[in-house]
């Protein structure tokens, strides 16, 4: 693993890092920003999973997490969107490709050698964590935006054993319905639609929900609206009784000045979660 | 003026503006954010200049300033750092030229028809925003980072009448004396170094000070520390027994991570001289 920068922040560090991923077989990049607890002993883990053209850096720098993660004494770290690289396939469109990994694991040429975001999210970047740097592995928490939110609603309600809580920005929340998903799904997993059903969250929630509290924020004004299905999420977790709040945003738009408006309270909710 | 967007952000708005620029003449584009109080009445304004290559957007993206701006009722500005486009003169190095307006109103040519960021910053952008927006003329604080920092401590030192308050983040504190602000000044002003000395912060300090509380942060790891000189004005302001905090941060460099975290401190500093 290779160390790209680290920069103090909020009395903490805020490193980038790179490594030979197993799973995307190409180096891929993440951020990681460990509080100032991290000195003294291993620290709970958010993860933020981050949306479509995103790379490990945006949320990074914009979303405003260190402050409130310092304080709660919780690392959170930042993945790529995707596989990355001249070798690795790639589309002309935003929302296909590299950028746009949707957090699933390909199946279909041209992706399968690479796109193995589920597999990366979700067992080798935790292992490489918890072995190089002092995180807690029973500590884990997750969210994210977008896409991103879409990949931490299906990793949560599927491994509810790994993540003690999950909350979402904007998620993508009903793709195998929506030009956000099927696209890609087709692209990515083929054209078995059964194949499509657990990397949904609207279909996982009426299959089995999460057990334990679960926040979703969604802006009112985002431009995005008709795409991310906010309803379908919100109408399955009420169907449901799913223990958690999902709040729309009056004014708030798809950007990260939403985001970071409501960071603070989607920190503070996962330390909760993790008896912080 | 045209909007260039508006995005809710703490409540506020996010916005982004552009208009002809009679100082400089060219379109300037600058943020403004715009606190929650800002629908009943008319807030105070804190300026926020920003630094060598930095345009409106680094400082509006990166620093982290409206969540606190929100809690206090304070507008923030984020002006461009020089006159842009194509018919501008430029220069191949970062810190010359478009980019790198250094705060000054240029004498010399290429760059006296439209380097007059000391007039645009000082005296058309607050008459611009007073007229545009419910901003309090009265109530204004100046703040920046690196060749901000600069701009701020300069602007608010020989106009202590419009600004209540002044701090900064890791200024260039004496640029007589450093490769950051003996080219520049020799280009935009001049060879007579008499000129140059009311773009000093250190000078000024020894010459006048600031009839007011200040505030200095500055990275003790900061990459830039020698081409700052720190030290100069540290002293000056203890020669001087201005009224003030100049803190060195231990562990902290030049980036933005090191603004966001004392970003806090910041605004609620110029909050309270404010009387807010």
């Amino acid at each position: 693993m290779k160390t790209v920068s680290e920069n103090r922040c909020f009395g903490g560090v805020q490193g980038v890092y790179s490594h030979a991923s197993s799973s995307c077989a190409c180096e891929m990049t993440f951020g990681l920003y460990l509080p100032p607890a991290a000195q003294f002993g291993r620290v709970p883990v958010l993860w933020y999973l981050s949306g479509l053209t995103c790379t490990h850096e945006n949320a990074m720098t914009k979303a405003g997490a260190q402050a409130i993660a310092a304080q709660c004494g919780m690392a959170v770290c930042f993945p790529d969107t995707s596989p990355r690289g001249k070798s690795v396939a790639d589309d002309d469109s935003y929302d296909l490709g590299q950028g746009a990994g949707f957090y699933v694991d390909a199946a279909q040429d041209p992706w399968a050698p690479h796109f193995k975001m589920w597999s990366y999210v979700g067992d080798e970047l935790p292992a490489l964590l918890v072995d190089a740097f002092p995180i807690e592995p029973d500590q884990q928490a997750i969210t994210g935006h977008s896409m991103g939110g879409h990949g931490a609603l299906t990793l949560a309600m599927r491994r509810p054993e790994q993540f003690a809580s999950v909350s979402a920005f904007a998620p993508i929340a009903n793709p195998t319905a929506s030009d956000w998903g099927r696209k890609q799904f087709t692209a990515y997993l083929g054209a078995d639609e059964s194949d499509w059903e657990g990397h949904d969250a609207t279909l996982l929630m009426r299959d089995k929900g999460f057990d334990g509290a679960m926040l979703i924020d969604q802006g009112a004004e985002d431009q995005f609206y008709e795409l991310l299905r906010p309803a379908s999420l919100s109408e399955a977790m009420a169907a449901r009784k799913q223990d958690g709040t999902f709040r729309i945003n009056k004014g708030y738009d798809h950007s990260y000045f939403f985001v970071s408006t409501f960071m603070e309270d989607h920190v503070g909710f996962h330390a909760e979660a993790l008896g912080l």
